[in-house]
């Protein structure tokens, strides 16, 4: 996944300590392939997968919207050339202080998923449309996403009965299927359960519009996966089935099937070593680690690609850890890293598949390190 | 553990945000304690638990050493004053440009765990003093420490005649008995094999001279905990029983020992809500959560005091998560945290004993968020 661009930009300018290259071609491909796959949903990229100004750019230009987490978000997607109307304030968590300067700065696209919610937006931005997000179960998924986000579909339909109440726009249901969703019946499930919620809202005379199918797109690590075009497939075949010929309006908000394969970490090994004479278990200790921007090898969740200068010799399982002084910096020990017998100190590795969720991860100043540098070419 | 002089603050100053304010007072009377319950050990605060200027410039004018993760950490205890001989480069992972680095800036004490190790020392920092970490269980620990670091403690025989032989200054041991460690024994344990270490080198003509006990001293979270100068007296006798009237210098290393009870996180409820509507847990969203500084709640670690405003009303258990929209930014969820039931969203809460590692470890703009502030009054 290393591009050729990203090879030759680390060969010429041969950055110093570990930092992220991301491939703004493989940025463009992909917005692409998911424009030909779901054509008639909106694209809405999750901009807390890598907000770097280079990637909002190009796809402000290519006609995406963008999916925010805050009002920094909001602001970095106006910046970046995107008009209010196409950007969605999509945290489910929001200060109403936050609510009311997202107001001030025109948008009017926002989730919720409880009555708490819903009264603050009717206050802080009246009249706005909101989409209720509802729990799946997520299984499938490699990141899950446990219950922090969504209520029960029968309490959508209490939400959202709420919102019309109080003069907003009840405009439709969201979910998310998980991270890395690999299992293409999860959005089957979940566009059972929000047809569900439009049909009893539709009795009540609520006349619901949007399914805001989330994100869960995923990028490619270790493992192959369903392309885009299956994903596609497999999604307009369950709209149809539930909502027959009535097809609601569609959203999608890729963030790491964005952006995910488009990056690579350039990082060193600092120190190889053994714990005991006779330990059959090299530790390789990398220059980043879960606090410089590996965040998500927590519980070991995301295996990344790693390549070597030594790729092709013999290899032996290592565990592989970062450089600080914390005993939780350990991205692989429970299932351990193959990695050439013949890797020495000093070596450079690519991390590949590192262009979500990495740089605005990383730690402020932990041990004294830098945050995650990036370079978007 | 809030004191007068954080309330005052807070009262008076009024911070927008999520913020942690931290009383000097209390880091001058922790020292104190420290000096007073181990009066042969220099103190070598370990600078990875708060390194704001403030407390560095403190600890530097009251005699404290400083053990230090990376370069940038040793340039901050010298900008607070500290003179090179008072600062050791404790991290046992180190890019060989680093040690040379730091051999420059004057800095002649080193930790290691490997021959590897030692081999780069030798060359970027020749001369130099090493002590060599062994593993301890970490047993009694509540964030135990993995073996990321350490070797074997037959090993460090090795590791420390290899230093010799190399025309490095092999000077002791040390090791680290887990952070917020309440086990008094353990120091009796990790002791025990350091007098070996001793021993066996000793009949080889090396004479070791340090100890370095590292930290795990706890600071007072939700249970009570042996206050300092027990651990004074159970270390004191360990080391009687295992090194005799040949007492070895001493080291300890307390990061969180001295500034955890003196920091205190302002927080905001920003949403209380149900995920359905039989559900019997309320999930409590505040503005700061896992990514925002609080990273010592994964796998729910430590469990830190939390005040609020509706103390004294009747309590039930709730989930508490952060603001982002990361299904991994949850705080207590397997082990539910009794709050209020009258607590309401626009509430502040006081995070306790939040002084360690928390500032450094905040995200650098995850979801936009911005790092977590800091007062230091």
């Amino acid at each position: 996944m290393a591009t050729q661009r990203i090879l030759d930009f680390l060969a010429t300018r041969r950055p110093s300590g570990p930092c992220l290259v991301v491939d703004l071609d493989v940025v463009q491909e992909n917005y692409r392939a998911f424009e030909k796959a779901l054509p008639d949903a909106r694209i809405f990229y999750a901009v807390k997968a890598n907000p770097a100004p280079e990637i909002l750019r190009l796809l402000a230009g290519m006609g995406s919207s963008f999916d925010t987490a805050s009002v920094a978000e909001i602001e970095m997607a106006l910046d970046a050339g995107a008009t209010p109307d196409r950007i969605s304030f999509g945290n489910t968590i929001k200060k109403e202080r936050d609510i009311a300067r997202a107001h001030d700065l025109g948008i009017r696209l926002y989730a919720v998923d409880c009555v708490e919610e819903v009264e603050k937006i009717a206050r802080a931005a009246p009249g706005a449309r909101v989409f209720c997000r509802v729990l799946t179960d997520g299984e499938g998924a490699e990141w899950p996403l446990s219950r922090k986000f969504g209520c029960a579909p029968a309490m959508a339909v209490d939400v959202l009965r709420r919102a019309a109440a109080l003069g907003l726009d009840a405009y439709g249901v969201s979910f998310h299927v998980g991270s890395q969703q690999t299992d293409l019946t999860a959005w089957d499930r979940a566009l059972a359960d929000a047809a569900g919620v439009f049909g009893k809202l539709a009795a009540e005379g609520i006349v619901l519009k949007l399914v805001n199918m989330g994100g869960g797109f995923p990028t490619r690590y270790l493992s192959d996966v369903p392309a885009a075009q299956a994903y596609g497939q497999a999604i307009f075949e369950a709209l149809s089935k539930h909502f027959g010929n009535r097809l609601p309006e569609t959203i999608i908000e890729p963030g790491r099937g964005m952006v995910g394969n488009a990056g690579v970490i350039k990082s060193e090994v600092v120190l190889i070593s053994k714990k005991a004479d006779n330990d059959n278990v090299r530790w390789v200790y990398l220059d980043i680690g879960k606090f410089g921007g590996l965040a998500e090898t927590m519980d070991e969740a995301i295996r990344y690609p790693i390549v070597t200068p030594r790729d092709g010799d013999a290899v032996e399982p290592c565990v592989l850890a970062g450089p600080t002084c914390d005993s939780a910096d350990v991205m692989y020990e429970k299932k351990p890293y193959p990695l050439p017998l013949s890797l020495t100190i000093g070596d450079e590795v690519l991390i590949e598949g590192t262009g979500a969720y990495t740089t605005t991860y990383s730690a402020v100043a932990f041990n004294g390190f830098e945050p995650l540098r990036s370079y978007v070419i």
